[in-house]
Parts: C-alpha cells; structure tokens; sequence
C-alpha cells in the first residue's frame, strides 16, 4: 500500500498515531536522522519498521510526515514526505511556579504543555522547601508532552531564579496573573473578563497582541513580604480561585485553563477531527 | 497557654493546620474517638500530644475546633470545643469519569475534589482499557484531599456503571457538559457563557439552583456511537478545549476549574485568610 497516494482526507490517514519532535529542519525530501532514545522508542517500545509512517515537528516548520527509512539498534533514519500543518502562532503565555515535589513537579509540568504554556519558568520564594530542579527532566516531559498533545511547539523551560530578581527583570508590558488566596483580589472569572475587555472584547484576540505570565506560589503560599510586593507592581493581576485552598500544582492548571479558554486558543479546535 | 481563651482572630489561632473528617456528630462538648490510621497519624507523623487543637469536619454539621484529650497506639480521644464554620451548601457539581491508570486516577480525584466536585461517577465507555476500579481508594483519596484543601465535605464515590446505563438513569434536570475534541462544539467559555446568561446571569448563582456534571471520556476518546447518542440528550452541552488534544485527566480538571470560576463558587474566598 502506498500511502503517500492516499488523500489527507481519509480518517485512517489523518491521524498518525506516532509523533516525535526533533531538532533538524524539515522540508520535503529531506532525510532526518533520531537521536537513540527516540529510534529505540520507535523500534522496541513502539515496534515499527521500514515504511511505517510516522508525524515530526520542530517548533519552527509545522507538522511534517515522514516514512522510516531505515532503522537500527538507536538509530533510524526518515524521509520528510509532506507538511500535514503549518506552523502557527501560540498564545503566549508562561507558567511561572515555585518548584515542588518530584512527581507534583512532573505533573504540572505535562499538564501546564499540553493547556498550551509557552515558556515554565521555576522561582524560588521564601517558603520553597524544594532546593534544585531538575531542568533536563522538565524539559524532557515537556517534549513528551508536546508530542502526545498535538502541539507544534515545546515549552521551553528556564533555569530557576529567586522571586525577587525575576520581578526586577520583569518585561513591563507582560501581564502576570497571580493565584491569590488571601486578600480582596477578584474571582479568575472577573480579572479575566476585564482583561478581555480591555484587550478587544472577544475570546482568542489578546492571545498575539499580549503576552500574560501566571504564577503560583510554593505548597506553604507566599510570604506577607512577597505578596506585598507583587502588590504594587504594575503588570500584576491577583485572582481568587474559589473557597478552597488549592495545592499549587491544581491552582497553577486551574489559572492556565481558565486563561487559555478566556483570553488563549481555547476557540481553536484540535487538528485533524472530523 | 490556655488556647480556648485566645480570640478567634490573631492569625496563629485561626489557622489550625491538622483538619480531620470523622463520622461522628459534632457539637460543642461531645466526646470523639478517632479511627485508627487518623490517631496514628497524628501520634506517628505529626507527633501531636495531648492538650494539641485541631480541626474536625463531618460534611453535616461545619468546622469545630477539637482538642486532643487521649492519645495512644491507634485510639485518641478529642473534646470538640467551638464551631469555626457553620456548614454551607456547596456547588453541585459531579465529574463522571471513564477510568484511567492508577496513577493519573490518584491524580484527578485529588484535583476533582480541590476544585469542588459533589460526587465522582466512574463510568465504563467502549474505549475504556482499565476495567477495575478500586472505589475505596477513590474514597480515602477524597477524604485526604478534602481534610487538605479545607473543604466542608467529602465527595461522593458512586459504584462503577456503564455509559449506556448512565445515561438511560440520568435525572433529566442535571446539564452535563461534555469535553469534546471532535466535532462542532462550541468554545468552553462560550457555552459557559451562555449557561450562566440562562441562570441569571451572575457567577455562583446557578451553583445552588441547578445541578451540572462534567464528563470525560478515556485515553482512547469516545466512539462515534457514543458521541452521537450524546450528542441527542437534551441535557448535554459538548464544550470545546482549545487545540490541543488533552489527556483525560486533563480535561476534568480543565472543564471542572472552568465550571468553577463561571458557574460555581469561583467569587467565594478561602476561609480564615487575611
């Protein structure tokens, strides 16, 4: 059977279970080559051989499908064949987050790629009892994120920094959304609607035009300090999440979802459904 | 330090941060026994003592303040003291889900209940792949997680039933907003929108006046039967999450988040916070 022949249109052919991210530029007729890991994914876990058809992309040149070459004990060798997606614009959003606990961690992690985060950036404040992060294995469950999700990108991942001077670097004209709970900051619903507003009144517009942060704070909150001074800076929202109080893996989900279904993508609909 | 005679004000008495549920009936100057994993919990772990306060909820009669009368191998004994809370009615909301890996089910419940889910219906779709499911788990998850987040009540675990059988019981006056990836759907916040426009027009109000639940299929999606004999009920409104494809365990926490801050109790605070 050959498959390139077959129009995108068929319902078996539009979905291509098998999605890697890879670093070298795609193009048609190009010949990409897989680091081990993912040619021993493809071989061993997966078990596909010569012919099979899979879906790459880079973050830069849209979503391509590509036919194994040839395959060997970790490494394997592609054909580029057609673009299946265009790259296109993403929200820009960053999930900023005080790291915690190793399995929370990775949860957040997978979680905050797949409602779309552009960019994680982990923050020391003054009741983070976590100490190091692992930024290689952030990284890695984001690839593996991206990939199970669909998206075209992956989040990119910062080396951790204190609160104090990620605020001072702060680039003025992005918004950040901060879970609050204390104090008198608004519903999520109200802070994001007005955001809306001011932003041109309709779902989807402010995700190009502006570029929002959302913060959450380490298991034991911020300090009085901190929250006064996140406070008094001009780019900060503060949002209530409700009556109960969030672990801060939840509270970080629940702020991104509801920014990307209020002010993101969230009119877009996944690619290649009927 | 006499405790009981500190006004309920100064901050390091308004945060107790051991919160137990019990079974029992509190009221001022009962007598509670504790079951015995919650005393070795408080001996063993936190190395409470006698004289030490904590908090006690029953999901019927509010927050009390107790203290620690008797405490040995597996036993304690609490004086209940004084009421911090009196119970309120809560969003009723259900989160029907088809059963994932243990892992990720450990995960979702523990969000469902953060985020104020009133009962969790585990459901069995066609593509579902994990066919048991341990439902006392569920529960003791459930409990853990409401002591956590401050929660007045435990969510209900319901038995496991079918899709089909789900639906043919289903009490006609409930909406159930359904996280769908294919097909016509309209964005989340706009179907959330226009729920809230029907109930009045204000966030938290349709929280007490009518009943919702979310539901979300398994890893593998629904099947174009299940879909389309969804797509008939009269009390389903699908919802659409943006473009990318989420897990299962995503999405419920996505729609139930989203539920929340537009049609729940999003505009309510966390208690006893400055």
């Amino acid at each position: 059977m050959n498959r390139v022949e077959e129009p995108l249109l068929s319902v078996s052919e539009r979905r291509i279970a098998t999605r890697l991210c890879v670093d070298a530029p795609l193009g048609a007729g190009q010949t990409v080559g897989l680091a081990p890991q993912q040619a021993h994914y493809l071989r061993t876990v997966l078990r596909l051989s010569t012919g099979a058809d899979l879906a790459l992309f880079n973050g830069r040149d849209g979503e391509w499908r590509a036919r194994i070459d040839a395959l060997g004990k970790g490494w394997a060798s592609l054909a580029v064949i057609d673009q299946r997606r265009a790259q296109q614009p993403e929200p820009d959003v960053w999930l900023v987050f005080a790291p915690i606990k190793r399995a929370r961690l990775d949860f957040l992690v997978e979680k905050a790629c797949e409602l779309g985060a552009a960019r994680l950036l982990p923050v020391f404040t003054q009741n983070t009892d976590v100490s190091r992060v692992n930024c290689e294995r952030l990284r890695a469950n984001c690839r593996e994120a991206a990939e199970q999700c669909e998206r075209l990108s992956v989040p990119e991942v910062a080396e951790p920094t204190g609160l104090r001077d990620l605020l001072a670097d702060w680039p003025a004209d992005r918004h950040l959304l901060v879970a609050a709970e204390s104090g008198h900051a608004p519903p999520v619903a109200e802070a994001l609607a007005r955001a809306r507003e001011q932003a041109g009144g309709r779902a989807g517009v402010p995700a190009s035009a502006a570029p929002w942060a959302v913060l959450v704070g380490p298991e034991g909150g911020f300090t009085e300090a901190e929250l006064d001074a996140l406070s008094k800076l001009p780019f900060v929202t503060a949002a209530g999440l409700g009556p109960r109080v969030l672990r801060a893996d939840t509270a970080g989900i629940a702020l991104l979802a509801c920014w990307q279904a209020w002010l993101g993508d969230g009119d877009a609909r996944p690619p290649f459904r009927g």
